[in-house]
């Protein structure tokens, strides 16, 4: 037996109950089939080291967020996770990195009942392809195009810790121990928005998920939709964390333009408040309206004093 | 704009006409119909620098090929390719390198009709990841488990070539110029057998695709199927190149551990032979039988003079 094989037996074949599944690891491509009045939904994020995560980090949390980051994707179509494939480049085979990798992996595959069904294991640099698919009902998924002007603009949990995490990481900020670790928590650790995604199908206009910075996503969603907006700064959602930092430091770009936040960006009309909010309840997870759509020459970020924020970094860029 | 939107605009986004593609590239995940009636199939394969293919390789043909050994995998399903993703790490922004490598990408896709629908870049050591989606009529399918004792064994084109390229180009061997060229351009633009894999549907009892070496794949055939094989070894097909080589050299590894052929192996039923003939001349593909499955204790490899092959180099390993 190959060492290929044996890798795939030992950490990544598994007993699973799937009645999609029709053929999973172990033959040239593995077969699944798609619910009547259903579409597929299809995503894939890659996790390089140097340029997603750093040596450093626990493989455990390597694993987990290489398949949350693809979650957070689907669910930011309003889509039912089902399934992902793995192609993993390792420089060696290192039993003592590939367990922790993969309990970390499959503790989230299995919260959200999604199956690996293939891949591949590659000698080379360290680096992890992922991708999900997904079903929505046909002509229920939730884009970012489709927004309307007026339109609500929410965004779950909270933003900047992650960032604030990484700035610690970075040693470029000095925050006290148990902040820091809250934060850093939050980047090697991010909660994909499953439910709430596939929660909000009858509700939102249009929805994307926060990965290179509210700013920079928000401008995604404003520039697929033709439209602009209006964010009222003072309703920022902040943890403590965050909120004690700012109140010092005012650096809006750690709210606004860190990455890896992964909290879902959405519009809705004003008359569906009512039912946002029972479903924020009903989901246990907070949602903040911080503007309105509009149809304007320019987007405009107001300070809580009313001033108008000059936004300069508006995201991550990756090269 | 950010750079990675602008080098998807340049590179990636394309026009395409395509019933099945409900969203395409720009959103956070794309949207694909699978036709009543039918399945969903799913590979993935990774091509890394180093591992699969030189610095030195046209970038083109790392396009091409990045694409081939995915369709390859399709075809070994018997199913029609549809889509792919592709999640590419480049060490920077060489526009002088993507040209050519999506030229090489896009038309081996535009060929068999197979778009684009999702992907990301970052900033990484070269590595090209590629799923592929397709379609097969629900339960129709042609896998690598269900060989039937007696069954003929059949392989498409000829074997070795890619594999007395790559020892050329090792300076492990000494080729006269023209047939080196032949033999390299076999390993850097494979052939993946879309329409054969399409065709054998109703004829094929087993199947898989040729990548890690004749020898190794077939033996993956035969442990997924419980069964063993006797091979005929002057069935095998060889180009007049290595034909001419092996006459030399007597090294059976080359055309039967050598990987990178990307040929079909199947089995079939005796009776379907008329049937498997008909389809070699309709498709343009030389099929030759080389053996049938037994139900035996080993595979047997038959030497011209009726001497069993001792057959150590089975096929490539990854690690």
């Amino acid at each position: 037996m190959s060492l290929e094989f044996e890798l795939i037996q030992e950490f990544f074949q598994r007993d699973t109950v799937d009645e999609g599944l029709s053929l999973g690891i172990g033959d040239d491509a593995a077969i699944v089939n798609i619910p009547a009045g259903a579409q597929l939904v299809v995503t894939t994020d890659t996790m390089v080291e140097g340029a997603h995560f750093f040596k450093t980090d626990s493989a455990e949390d390597i694993g987990y967020k290489s398949l949350a980051v693809n979650l957070s994707d689907l669910a930011a179509m309003g889509a039912t996770p089902k399934w992902f494939t793995l192609s993993l480049s390792i420089p060696g085979v290192d039993k003592a990195w590939l367990a922790p990798f993969t309990k970390g992996l499959f503790s989230l595959a299995d919260k959200h009942a999604v199956n690996l069904i293939g891949g591949d294991t590659t000698k080379g640099p360290l680096s992890i392809c992922i991708q999900a698919l997904g079903v929505v009902s046909t002509g229920q998924a939730i884009t970012r195009s489709n927004a309307v002007t007026a339109d609500d603009i929410f965004v779950t949990g909270t933003l900047g810790d992650a960032a604030l995490g990484l700035l610690s990481l970075q040693s470029k900020v000095d925050l006290p121990r148990d902040v820091a670790r809250v934060c850093e928590a939050r980047l090697h650790h991010p909660t994909p928005r499953v439910e709430v995604g596939m929660a909000l199908q009858n509700d939102a206009h249009a929805m994307i998920d926060c990965s290179d910075g509210f700013a920079a996503d928000l401008g995604h969603l404003l520039s697929s939709s033709d439209k602009t907006a209006e964010i009222w700064l003072d309703k920022i959602p902040m943890s403590s964390s965050v909120d004690s930092w700012m109140a010092i430091h005012h650096r809006w770009e750690v709210p606004l333009a860190g990455g890896d936040d992964y909290e879902l960006i959405f519009t809705s009309p004003p008359e569906k408040r009512k039912s946002i909010e029972a479903l924020s309840i009903a989901l246990s997870c907070p949602f903040s309206r911080v503007g309105k759509i509009t149809q304007s020459d320019v987007t405009q970020y107001y300070l809580p004093d009313g001033q108008v924020l000059d936004l300069k970094q508006k995201g991550y860029s990756h090269f």
